[in-house]
């Protein structure tokens, strides 16, 4: 019997403690189904919350980590019909950390040939998280300002650059002086510093304008200055990326200001918006990774068997997305 | 030339330092306006907040104290019809701790004889605010269940009273135990207590309905425990009542429960929605205090040159409302 290798973890825990490289058996497409072999997956902060046990949805144990990445169709099962072997598809999410995995064919999203391998690869989670939040949360007049944190994560990089394309502008906090540059030339209008005291001079920054929406995936103080700098009737959407610090704030804001605050999960909109508002949102980032107009930066590729050292390099300071491939 | 007696402020701080007994001339009504003189006042926990300086609007100094009152017509300026002397209105806003006070007469805003004037005198703020947040931020399907802190305030007691009328399930979080056997004889379905951990004995208390809606006038861990047995999609209003702590939440909530925040203003409700909208909250507000489905409780009542007394009582423990009268 065939076998793969496999990063997964039989309990829940830091990934240092808890991930092993194992072998599996590698499974037969059964009718209906099709086999996806690994091209590249991505380390997605949600991992950790899914390995350490305090993420919305959990696995069963024993899991294989991962939740994104891309493949290609390496076989098909019996009845499988307008399917070519080599197409390219989003890996089975139930674990991407693994060589191949089995997935029922009428369940596949296809990746079109026009977006390169390694933007697939993290095309699933952070860019349509960008997109829902700028598209589906609030409706946003052209020319709307937007405040974000984690300006550098990849959800960060993908509003920079959507917000570009659609007409907004955006002010990006970030916690080291050298990745100002770096995100001005994605497209970013202004890049501040945490705990520069940067609220305070909010309304230079956008030249009197109002601002109207604020991304929160960070919490602490660094949502707290996004909440007393949102105009009257702004609204601070929080959402699954980092799942971060308590947030603190003064309730005067939501009294007088008529701030709200509300929670965006990539996952529940697949769940509860249906296939056809996935696909609308996925052809969209599609449509933008094609033309160029988004395109977000890479830090190292590792091997599956080096997954610590993936790890390592993706919790330290970084710009770009850390990749994994068989 | 006429005087009545006035407490006024002429800078913002706290009520025993600011607060002055003073004598100020009695305006006649000019044409289009009447004269209303003072039947009875209250304290509000805003009132605070506008004579310290810290509330959404302030007013200009030197000023008169004071945001609720019941009074009645007692003369009538060149032109005014339709208006006789003796008819009970809302005292003018700009400063209800005083004997007398002219407005136009077209802003009058008439209080039903059936109506208690003790009752009348606290109608204007915290009741409506009830109301709204009952009726006007969700839709609540009968037999929903509430959760609210300050279950005590006025605004406390009449969610409860409103809740039962209208069909609504009530959970209300109090500071003392014995709060606990005269809320419930005024139609809470449950009391518990601040910092008992009730929060978890949530799911048996609804018998494992969800809540949907959380009424937060407080702050700090009090509401923080409503953001976590809010069940999913369920709302949490701060409400300009006492302004008080920070809050302070796990992130999770929103992201993962699809909880959201919000605020309510009554203020403000009034400014945007418009004379017709308020008219029908209060409708329905004197409704049920002249039916007696609303009453609420009555602390002890002061003489205007006794304010620091009438402020201490109603900053001490207390379910009633404290009342001035001139």
């Amino acid at each position: 019997m065939a076998e793969h290798k496999a990063i997964r973890h039989h309990e829940f825990g830091k990934p240092q403690d808890v991930l092993k490289l194992e072998t599996v058996p590698t499974p037969e497409p059964a009718a209906g189904e099709v086999r996806v072999k690994l091209l590249a997956a991505t380390i997605n902060p949600s991992d950790y919350g899914m390995i350490g046990g305090s993420y919305g949805r959990l696995r069963e144990l024993p899991a294989v980590a991962g939740r994104e990445g891309i493949g290609e169709v390496e076989a098909l099962g019996e009845g499988v019909t307008g399917i070519e072997v080599g197409m390219k598809v989003r890996f089975p999410e139930e674990g991407t950390w693994q060589e191949y995995a089995c997935m029922p064919a009428a369940d596949l999203l296809f990746v079109p040939d026009a977006v390169p391998v390694e933007q697939a690869a993290i095309s699933f989670i952070n860019p349509p998280t960008a997109y829902c939040l700028l598209k589906k949360v609030v409706d946003l007049e052209p020319g709307s300002w937007i405040v974000q944190n984690a300006g550098n994560s990849a959800v960060g990089v993908s509003v920079i650059q959507m917000a570009k394309a659609m007409g907004f502008k955006t002010i990006s906090q970030v916690r080291r002086e050298e990745l100002i540059e770096p995100l001005k030339a994605m497209g970013a209008d202004h890049v501040v510093i945490e705990g520069s005291g940067w609220a305070k001079q909010a309304k230079e920054l956008t030249g009197g304008e109002p601002i109207r929406l604020a991304l929160n995936s960070i919490g602490g103080e660094s949502a707290t200055d996004q909440i007393k700098v949102l105009g009257t009737g702004g609204t601070q959407v929080t959402f699954g990326g980092m799942v971060g610090d308590l947030v603190r704030f003064p309730t005067r804001f939501l009294i007088f200001n008529d701030v709200r605050l509300i929670g965006f999960w990539w996952d529940k909109f697949c769940k509860t918006q249906g296939a056809e508002a996935v696909k609308e949102v996925m052809d969209a980032v599609y449509a933008m990774m094609a033309d160029g107009s988004l395109k977000l930066p890479l830090e190292e590729t590792f091997a599956l068997e080096d997954i610590l050292a993936a790890v390592e390099k993706d919790k330290g300071p970084r710009l770009g997305k850390v990749l994994l491939k068989p």
